[in-house]
């Protein structure tokens, strides 16, 4: 093979950063939709230190041919001070996980896990509406799941992080956001729970833990777990032999590709290029 | 399509870094000379601004999955402050067009360019000894073609830059490395001439001007030009009407292909990844 024909001189990029970032599945997928939808664009694994993070992040922007970023643990926080603007999740999430170059010159921020995961469950044919959801990690992914599961109107919210005035913080805001919604902190349990959910790095590639102690969960219980590598989790496999439903990260991610994109396509101003779509 | 498969979150980053970018094709053929090795690696375009070239490639060399950079006009000697250690060519050259992250966290730089042009003629069945050159274009890569010709004692190698001290200042450094070659400025001419090569930018892209004036070429020159986008340069339309010889920056690129990877090989320590190659 003499030429490849998936990158160009005139391919434009994005990139997906993050540490670690082998773990990462948005190269596969974001380039996916990218592609079907005709632009020549490539979506990176970016592999940045914390103490890297604000240089690198200033002079990766000024990269002229880099149109968009994709933002992982432990970022979607940090990544807030990049944006010029951010969406509505975003400013009530206080995270970001895409980050668009506007096509005035400036960078336009939004966090689009939280819909991913509730239309993941949409997809599933389960609601969030009037069941009692335990979710454990307030990191940036939790609480973007947060946000997004309690706009459903869940009966509870009951919220767990080993940082536990974290998850307390987490649960205050979505009170003053959506006071009919019974959200407080909480220990991790599967009993008196409808969905349990996790958004922490707990069993993520390596990690052979649980984020949550027990032996067997109630069969009538959905769960889902936001990790994608290992797709199968030491919690989701439990899940499975306990006779749960189960739902993946991938489900998460693939709720959310087609809207992050959309972010990219609506600020690089690329939408007009395509022929079978209405022009912005 | 739901995933590509030639991008994942373990992909190690190669990058091509210039202004303007459109025109380069290292992308298509250094990744899948990368590929073919066995790697899992592509080789990116990356437009920087001149006013950003320094602090931008400090951060992105702190990139962690990069694992090596190739320089493009107008950086190809400003990129030499980049490297910890230079090669033998770039040493002579005073530029770089391949920078390699070396296993111990160095950064070794080279210049393949003169070496593959030198390598495109040998494939042609063209040899520079005791042929009459004229070079146009004392820059980067003027200067790597300039070197690696006159290891291959040409007859004389008279050099022509828009900037006069330029050509001038490269000709007395060939000659103080190969005093036997006859090296020294001259303005552009065919008469004479056995071997007419265009190494400056003149018929970049859009330019529509040639870098020698003339309505014909004798049919016995053999003519290159190192420009690749344009591949079929005003310059070489000529040439061709005129009968001669022609040989393509494509050529010159593809010469230095594998010697350009094998460099990002021994330095990055993969080279023992690939079973079928001896260990370094």
């Amino acid at each position: 093979m003499d030429e490849v024909d998936y990158v160009s001189g005139e391919t434009r990029l994005f990139g997906i950063v993050g540490h670690p970032i082998e773990q990462v599945r948005s190269p596969e997928m974001i380039t996916a939709e990218l592609t079907r939808r005709g632009r020549n664009a490539i979506l990176l694994p970016i592999d940045v230190l914390s103490d890297d993070f604000e240089a690198c992040l200033a002079q990766l922007m000024r990269v002229r041919n880099l149109d968009g970023l994709v933002f992982t643990i432990p970022y979607k926080q940090a990544a807030c001070r990049l944006a010029s603007r951010l969406g509505e999740q975003a400013l009530a999430v206080g995270a970001i996980n895409a980050l668009a170059r506007d096509r005035d010159g400036g960078w336009i921020g939004e966090i689009f896990d939280g819909l991913g995961c509730v239309e993941a469950f949409r997809r599933a044919g389960q609601a969030f509406t009037d069941r009692r959801v335990m979710l454990i990690g307030a990191g940036g992914a939790g609480r973007a799941i947060a946000f997004a599961v309690a706009s459903e109107k869940p009966k509870s919210l009951r919220i767990f992080d080993i940082d536990a005035n974290r998850a307390s913080g987490l649960a205050e805001s979505i009170r003053a956001i959506h006071p009919e919604v019974d959200a407080h902190f909480g220990d991790p349990a599967v009993e008196g729970v409808d969905i349990l959910m996790n958004a922490s790095p707990v069993g993520m590639l390596n990690d052979p833990r649980m984020p949550i102690e027990v032996a067997k969960i109630p069969s009538d219980v959905v769960v889902f777990d936001a990790i994608v590598k290992p797709e199968q989790t030491r919690l989701l496999t439990l899940a499975r032999e306990s006779g749960c439903r189960t739902l993946f990260g991938r489900q998460m991610m693939h709720g959310q590709i087609g809207k992050v994109v959309d972010h990219f396509e609506r600020h690089n101003g690329t939408e007009s290029a395509r022929p079978a779509t209405a022009g912005a």
